[in-house]
């Protein structure tokens, strides 16, 4: 393993700590539990808190999604596991500031079932918690089975649609429509070109051939639909394209926000190759881009591949995207 | 190769274009040379130009410093090599608001070559230009012949001094002695854990061996001080810092700007592992860390690495560094 690293056990303390003297005038480590960021913003009387929460390994999510107008705090997990639910509760209690929790995290097993804890233990506090589970990877089950779906990239458009929804004083109900909303109107897929490698293992846990990809792939290696042969980024951002917009059905005109992220070890230049012809694709269908991102938002490690995430637009999302952000990565 | 290209001749075309759609906000291409990349806010009447340039496969270096406050007009290479005169040409003509064009860039020999030939160019046409070139990486060689040494990621903060100094209206000889005491002031060094392929070649033009690392190499795999085996990340974190302060003699209580940069498929929680160690070391010999950025700023395609910078502060620097820019990449 040619890496940057000292104990794997210590992996994630050291990010966390490396992360929070990068960005101390944005974020800062709860007192007493070194796995929940927060951030200076929180909590806010008056206003509802947004938690989130995942594996490490994907940075800069999920912690570079706390700041302004963004998520207050994050549950911090180990490589690709789930932060534990006391994680979560710390998180939560942290956030309140009267009006309720919006608790807004991916669709993975350790998730739920953690989340699902911590609200039992917050609910005795008197804390009103309410969810919204992202399920945006259009490859991981069928359309007739959304609630099956992982959720990917486009759970930063979620968190921003939500953030901002929250920063207007917006109650509890109203802010979990907006982050159900802005999750429900994205789609993504991820590719993959190359595997990642746990450092506490020490070897990949899949395989991707040369000359090969998997399309379809998910965010910890995941299987995807289909291993096809490696073809020109024209083409796959084509599939890509085709593969997310079959599953959206968006009317001709419609407007969407798009995000574009490498996986880890992607050259920033192929993303923009990508980026390219997928804008040109979008366009090509009558669709309208309002809003994109291109660049590492949501890794997985040091995984070669790309995501996409297209998420409808209408003028309610589209005023919550211009609400400016002060975080670490967006 | 596993990567996102499409015929290897079309990646800076693609790249470009790419960008361009992604942060055409900020940014456009020049009218008639599509190797030259323009911030929205150029040309300033009455203010000073800002131009750079570079190869390509840095990215999001050069074109991502394009912007408000930064830099004016990037001129675009081919994958690691020299912008053409003419594109530094037609970026300082495009950038010439009537107060002379300062023209910052890295010490390679087709950097300098072709902009001592735009300068003529330009000349004729009646525009002042002054140059800086930048020589922060240390390891190229001694401190005793710094004009030989090569400019790597302190040209970030450089452009950054530059482009707020420039904002402020200050007159060309101002500006260039910002630029100036900005690259003075900065010492660089890289870090490489596994090489890159230039995808025109299709295999890596130098090897690093399983369980060694390059000391010193350059951003496109120039050889370093020295193969070494590879440490953990606190002892790789403890030799960048000492090499650096041991070329840079600062007084205690000094205030410095740090960078820490992955080189394209290092993934980011390690720069934040090793970023931890880096801030802790620079505090423990009495300097103080005032701003820092800590991602992927200046990459080599896919080249497993990590550079470090750190640039002295002084009051002047230090208000430079506050002025807010808008570029895609900062």
């Amino acid at each position: 393993m040619q890496r940057f690293i000292n104990d794997p056990d210590d992996i994630v303390d050291e990010t966390v700590a490396g992360f929070v003297r990068a960005h101390h005038n944005m974020v800062r480590i709860h007192d007493t539990n070194p796995r929940v960021v927060l951030s200076h913003t929180t909590p806010k009387i008056g206003h509802v808190g947004i938690v989130t929460g995942g594996g490490s390994g994907h940075e800069p999510a999920f912690i570079g999604y706390a700041g302004k107008n963004m998520v207050d705090a994050v549950a911090v997990g180990e490589l690709f596991s789930s932060p534990t639910a006391k994680s979560f509760y710390d998180a939560i209690k942290s956030v309140d500031g009267g009006a309720g929790v919006a608790v807004l995290y991916g669709n993975y097993a350790g998730d739920n079932m953690n989340v699902k804890m911590a609200r039992k233990m917050a609910k005795k506090d008197g804390i009103t918690i309410e969810t919204v589970v992202a399920n945006d990877d259009v490859c991981s089950a069928p359309a007739s089975e959304r609630e099956k779906r992982r959720g990917v990239a486009g759970e930063i458009f979620m968190w921003k649609i939500a953030g901002a929804k929250a920063s207007t004083g917006a109650p509890l109900p109203d802010v979990i429509a907006a982050a159900q909303k802005a999750i429900d109107n994205c789609r993504s897929i991820g590719v993959g070109l190359g595997p990642c490698t746990l450092p506490q293992v020490g070897h990949p846990n899949f395989e991707i051939a040369s000359g090969k990809m998997e399309v379809g792939i998910g965010h910890h290696g995941e299987p995807g639909l289909r291993v096809e042969n490696l073809k020109p980024a024209n083409q796959i951002a084509e599939d890509m394209v085709r593969t997310v917009l079959e599953d959206h059905t968006l009317l001709k005109g419609t407007e969407v926000a798009v995000l574009v992220s490498g996986l880890g070890a992607t050259p920033i230049n192929e993303l923009y190759v990508l980026y390219n012809r997928i804008e040109q694709q979008i366009e090509a269908r009558g669709l309208k881009v309002h809003f994109q991102l291109v660049g590492n938002y949501f890794t997985s490690l040091e995984m070669v591949g790309a995501t996409l995430t297209v998420m409808a637009l209408d003028d309610d999302l589209k005023s919550c995207l211009a609400v400016e952000t002060a975080s670490p990565a967006l």
